[in-house]
């Protein structure tokens, strides 16, 4: 057991205490998480309460952003906790052993040649701010936390983020998959 | 702090027990790691002692290499602990900011285009057997554990794909690194 702190890690914690109210959860693929009134977003050295669950992730290096995109991502996306942004989306995802045996370069070609999930989340910026957060390798029961942070203003806008992105095809390689949507009050 | 039991970590525990002797330890480059006589080579839910360090990896999946190139190291490659590879190398590494700051295209790049490191490394196989542990994520000192395998016969062999790895330009933008040679005795 691995009592050490992660300093790189955030860790999301569901439980009836932290910032953000949870307005609507949803198990979109896979097994539920329990439900709960609030999430708590705390360092790993932090974690100060306990939680019906918790899940780490760490916001790691880029792994299929080429450097055009990632001039691009970098020119238009919005920072983490503007003042306006009060709504925001918690998306816990696992995808199938058969997308971690796929080569990266065939990982790519299903995510950006294929399923463009670059390019369509770039017409999203910046009002809808993402931090993709990675924890396969902590051995969490998720692949990845998606975050999102966004005005009220932008709520359509992000239901129709989200559409595409399931829509396609690295998507159908998704076998867990839980909605979270949060307001910060 | 997290508590929760990462399953996919393997641990390398340096003090005085383990499978393994310590043959020799030496600091390449940046801070040496305390002096210790053997190695134990755990799970994460294992730990079963305390050891004056300990590094956490996880055998992750594959960043650089394409599938042609997977094709060939799946042929060749030997499984780790055979009853004849009585040697063994640990090497952790850590690689500077300015690498982690490279998109995907780029590290694959260096990697591979201009430091050749999966093609030398075929040269080896498969006498020499390896696993590489990715530790970047799990917030530890090195983001790298690598680890191999042989029968002393290859003790020389060895010593030549090290000396080729060091001399990459990949070995560049490592910035501390830990070489310790062990014995199954």
């Amino acid at each position: 057991m691995n009592v050490k702190t992660n300093h790189r890690a955030t860790v999301f914690i569901g439980g009836a205490v932290g910032r953000w109210r949870v307005d609507a959860m949803q198990a979109v693929a896979g097994p539920a998480l329990a439900s709960v009134s609030r999430v708590a977003v705390v360092g790993d050295a932090e974690h100060p309460c306990a939680g019906a669950w918790s899940l780490t992730g760490v916001p790691s290096y880029v792994r299929y952003v080429e450097r055009r995109e990632r001039e691009e991502l970098r020119a238009l996306q919005a920072p983490l906790a503007r003042a306006e942004a009060t709504c925001a989306a918690l998306i816990p995802i696992r995808k199938s052993e058969a997308w971690w045996e796929l080569t990266q370069e065939a990982r790519r070609d299903i995510f950006e040649a294929r399923s463009h999930h670059i390019a369509n989340s770039m017409r999203f910026l910046p009002g809808i701010a993402r931090q993709l957060y990675h924890s396969r390798d902590l051995g969490e029961p998720f692949d990845f936390l998606t975050w999102f942070e966004f005005a009220p203003a932008y709520r359509a806008a992000f239901e129709e983020l989200v559409c595409e992105l399931r829509s396609t095809e690295e998507w159908t390689f998704v076998t867990r998959e839980i909605d979270i949507r949060l307001l910060l009050e």
